[in-house]
């Protein structure tokens, strides 16, 4: 087999993908997008803007990834400005990041008007800037902003602009597509142009959805030469979305056009993880994730055509141009429960559930699964709670401790100097062994109050819970309004040992959610501390 | 100007589309879709599968447009079957439609395997059906399906399909990307094969979206030679959707590539109702808007990064592909941490908010803005509590009530006959004028039950609120763990005039946060409605 090129992933969720519309990024966020991202396999994690606020600062405080190279972002000096002098350079080369990508002008037009300078100050501006950040050991690279309406309305200048970054040292030269507006066979036929000062494995491409040809746009760059691709996790991005990775990293791996010119940095374990992993970045965000999107979408394999089965289950080939496990996903093929019975074989083999493959109760547990997800719950988000029900019907967890009854009141009112508060308040009845305790707390609302009042006496087992500790608790509505279903996602963590779990409670009411998520956490951390209960 | 030609555009949202995963078209909604589509300017309205299903037959009992053909879809006779003796034939030749599409096998392993038939017969069924049809008088195409998987296995054989369906009398021979997995490069060279036996134009593409790329395929058969493109309304369909027409029409229409060679039949008007169709149908099937979709989604022309904001005011065409009117859609320049004063100039403006740009409150609305933003408001979410807060910070929004205080209480106990319940209660005393009103209501979950209180008694009010539905509740809690801040974010609906608004409320507390959006709502539509208030 020939050599085969090597493509670079560059992603940018965390700087162009935090201007999509909806999505604000929390510091937490950022660094478990970071780590999903450095898992997945991406060669470049962009990880926003340090010196723009405080939250990209703190970020870039130190190096969050490990395998991928940790980029900031950053513009090239302003006019009249040395380079040491400008405090966005600074910014960007003082970053906890192995490499730098500065963001220029290449349309004659923006840089007359948006930065008011000449076209050879911009030119030195981005010579400059390179330069000091080679002279700073970072790997520095430019975005050439506008490029394409830049090269058709001043090929000449776009062309310089590009070679100037180039021969100053940067490891790339990105052509954006920044207003999404430029079409496959025009990306072709400039990038084509651009190779000829500049080599192809110092291009790349950064193109948004505007058309809906985001994906197009990269792959018709990559077939003129480029070896960047530039995009971010389930296409996010502002206005519609940069390239989405999501989709264009199994097209590179599975299509034999491209998988047998192009090798990438992610595994084949990364490939068939891609699934899992854009659920997790939804579920990170609490976005409602997009049940048509290629290849990992809930839909992507699914077919609701009944002629379909029965000829899919013989030879998937000729129904499907990928296999759904190279991806981590599933078939649905909504006639038979054949592939629901492995899977669940499967799922209690990984938690380590023993059970026999002819237990009748198996049939019993697949059907309350699937019932159980009509109304809401996720178990795939939720292994925690999976494995609780699991063995419950499998009949093998002991019942610790019960909660008779509880009462959760929110009040709003004026205090005695007038001032507006709200207090909320919890009474607990839990019932050990034959004892019956009863608990009350306070909260700042109402599950909060729920928690503390639920774990503030359980008799014997208090030492066991004082390690256990919230992360964190994600409330999902479905089906919309007020009267709809909630879905309560709750992190728990063992401070001891560090150990993570995730329980899951549905429910029209949220407290009542939260209450379901919050006992099985409390019962799973005791499960696995190897009590007997009762 | 040399003359243009003229492209064609072949809707299948009513029967390709009604395959997608979670929508199901009744009667009604397929009149509507209809006579949208109609209107619209598309040239084929593919209705249905009359003789698959009673609804269909019902909706082919009469012709539902009046300047698109209207088309039924169907299948090629059965081996072993005269035509006249074919019941599936039958029932699209008597449909009351001006034309009829076919789909036929084009790959020989299908023709094997699924219809357990020879190559040869299977090509004697296209011809054959397609002469029966063109003898009733309908307008006949035949969608060659699996065209170029079936082509990249044998590629004389797919040929010979295609050319037995043209030889017969077939208007149209489509080719389609069943799986959707072919490559824009792949469609091209393909196609370029087939107008070798078929003239491009009596040749079609229907792509689906498998790979990201049915828009790119669209066009790369366009290119190639295909004069009719087959797609649906927003992309809808089974898996991961078909061809977006709503991304393809002004594709076609605005991009001079596209534009100055072909012609489509869509007029400008219909181009610049183009957004109000995409929303229509949207709520003809109740489904969730993607404001991520190009041209017509919400957020299609939406900016957060303040920088360009002065620079987008300047000149539009530095910084959109195309304008938003020219699709009925809209600039928006986002509020959001990132914005600066320009920005929310332009946001007071869009909302109709008439202020002076010295007047020294402005500052204060913008770090009042910022403070809360910081808090977890996302404004750029919530155009009515925005509006709200201008008014105010401005000094213009009347108080209509106030609510004094609120208790909500959620119980889970044993209820007499010994099952465990939830019960949610909330009391709420709200001030109008200098009256007091005190109300008590049930509920799902604690929200519900403190919107019904909220709603049940608010005096001289009290009618236009009866209009006040709430569609969509958003909560999302930032920093995570109990204790962290809850954003609630509420859609509201007048289902009077079916305008919509959203509001939002932050709060450690959800109880909290919800109350404040819910307020926020029922004030903002007070307003509205043109209340001078206290």
């Amino acid at each position: 087999m020939t050599t085969r090129d090597r493509l670079y992933l560059y992603d940018t969720t965390l700087r162009d993908g935090a201007q999509t519309n909806g999505i604000d990024f929390s510091l937490e966020d950022k660094i478990l997008v970071a780590r999903l991202l450095d898992d997945l396999g991406v060669d470049y994690v962009e990880g926003g803007y340090p010196g723009a606020n405080p939250m990209d600062d703190a970020f870039f405080s130190e190096k969050r990834t490990s395998r991928a190279t940790f980029t900031a972002f950053g513009m090239t000096k302003r006019a009249g400005v040395s380079v040491s002098n400008d405090p966005g350079v600074n910014a960007s080369l003082s970053a906890a990041s192995d490499a730098v990508c500065f963001v220029a002008k290449s349309w004659d037009y923006h840089v007359d008007v948006a930065l008011k300078t000449t076209l050879e100050e911009n030119l030195d501006g981005i010579r400059k800037t390179v330069e000091a950040a080679v002279a700073a050991g970072k790997e520095a690279m430019v975005d050439c902003e506008h490029f394409f309406d830049g090269y058709k309305a001043n090929p000449d200048y776009a062309l310089d602009c590009a070679r100037t970054a180039h021969e100053a040292g940067a490891r790339w030269v990105v052509l954006c597509d920044t207003n999404g507006g430029t079409l496959p066979e025009e990306v072709e036929a400039i990038v084509t142009e651009v190779t000829k000062v500049v080599p192809g494995d110092h291009l790349g491409i950064h193109a948004h959805d505007d058309t809906g040809q985001a994906v197009a746009n990269s792959l018709a760059a990559v077939r003129a030469g480029v070896r960047q691709i530039q995009g971010t996790l389930n296409g996010i991005g502002e206005r519609c979305g940069n390239a989405n990775l999501t989709t264009l990293i199994p097209t590179l791996m599975l299509k034999p056009a491209y998988a047998n010119e192009f090798e990438v940095g992610v595994s084949q374990a990364g490939l068939k993880g891609l699934t899992a992993t854009a659920h997790a970045f939804d579920e990170i965000l609490n976005r409602a994730p997009n049940t048509h999107q290629p290849y990992v979408g809930a839909a992507a394999f699914a077919t609701k055509a009944g002629i379909h089965a029965s000829a899919i289950l013989k030879d998937p080939k000729t129904y499907e141009h990928v296999t759904p496990d190279s991806v981590g996903n599933r078939r649905r093929v909504l006639v038979s429960d054949q592939a629901g019975k492995s899977n669940l074989l499967a799922e209690l083999d990984r938690l380590g559930v023993v059970v026999d493959k002819a237990n009748p109760k198996l049939d019993l547990l697949l059907s309350e699964v699937k019932a159980r997800e009509a109304r809401g719950f996720a178990y795939e988000a939720a292994d925690a709670s999976f494995e609780l029900l699991a063995r419950r019907t499998l009949g093998t967890v002991p019942t610790f401790f019960e909660v008779s009854s509880y009462r959760v009141m929110v009040e709003r009112r004026f205090n005695a100097i007038g001032e507006l508060i709200t207090v909320s308040e919890a009474v607990v009845k839990v019932k050990i062994d034959d004892e019956t305790r009863m608990s009350v707390a306070e909260g700042n609302g109402p599950v909060n109050a729920l928690d503390s009042a639920l774990r503030k006496d359980i008799g014997k087992y208090q030492a066991e819970i004082e390690t256990l500790e919230l992360v964190d608790f994600k409330v999902r509505i479905l089906n919309g309004g007020t009267g709809a279903v909630t879905r309560v996602l709750i992190e728990s963590m063992d401070t001891r040992t560090g150990r993570r779990w995730m329980t899951i409670g549905v429910s029209e009411n949220v407290v009542d959610a939260s209450f379901e998520a919050l006992t099985d956490s409390i019962t799973y951390k005791l499960l696995k501390n190897g009590h007997a209960g009762r």
